[in-house]
């Protein structure tokens, strides 16, 4: 089945090997994105009050963890997740949020595959284990530390 | 720090302790709801595209699981965090998404306190171990499942 843009994928599971690694980019965080989401969906003082959150131990509002990760899929879908024969996700193994992120921060993403096994659940595909990074440009550190798992559709089995 | 309700927080770290279980209420989740998200961050054809959707495996268009994700938070917040000394989150340890979310469907949520420690990252904090799912009430299958981390403030450690 092909992503949205009707094209065709580049990308099956046998073209997914362990050690292959996407650079995804660079982000803004914009104010309007990052509040906009914590009031929908974590709308507590540290990600929504710039007076408290002056006093907090942040110094500044911060983004949700959610939103973050969000962000973090956005870009792993615009630069790897559209070339491929990607299925759903049964999941993710680890997430952190080493450090803060504030509204104007650049993040740049990566992910790299370590592992790919074909799926027991689900016959026809094949599971990738994934690492995937989020990093402030301005100050070296990570943002998001994320290891996950993608579902992929092996060549053989998708029709001419 | 209070939350932003402004009432004084009514749970603090020594409060929490490890087997109490909080009811997080039933979130419909609606078509608006869950299209906006997907087209925001996760714009993949089965999340977007119903023609195509209907031909894949899941039979119709599924919430992205990071949808699911943020729906959980927002119901955590509603329902444990306004009331709580809650400070910020170190990560996840897990999170799967066992089935997919439809729109229209219910979803009940709950939250039960596995473990507790003093913070050693961040003195005065207390770090939880919580376990939290969604079930789909109408069929009673789990369609999230996480562990994951949350600091509280601990009560002697804020001025009265």
């Amino acid at each position: 089945m092909p992503p949205l843009s009707g094209s065709e994928p580049l990308w099956f599971y046998e073209d997914l090997h362990p050690g292959r690694v996407f650079d995804l980019g660079v982000v803004e965080v914009t104010e309007t994105d990052m509040l906009a989401f914590a009031e929908r969906f974590d709308p507590q003082w540290y990600h929504l009050d710039p007076e408290l959150s002056a006093k907090g131990p942040f110094g500044a509002v911060t983004a949700s963890g959610w939103f973050t990760a969000s962000v973090f899929m956005r870009a792993y879908v615009d630069n790897v997740l559209v070339h491929a024969a990607a299925d759903a996700s049964p999941g993710v193994e680890e997430l952190r949020w080493p450090a803060p992120v504030y509204a104007g921060d650049h993040l740049a993403g990566q992910v790299e595959i370590l592992d790919r096994r074909p799926s027991e659940a689900r016959p026809g595909l094949g599971t990738l284990t994934l690492a995937g990074t989020l990093t402030n440009t301005a100050t070296g550190r990570q943002v998001l530390r994320t290891r996950f798992r993608g579902w992929f559709a092996m060549r053989e089995e998708t029709p001419e």
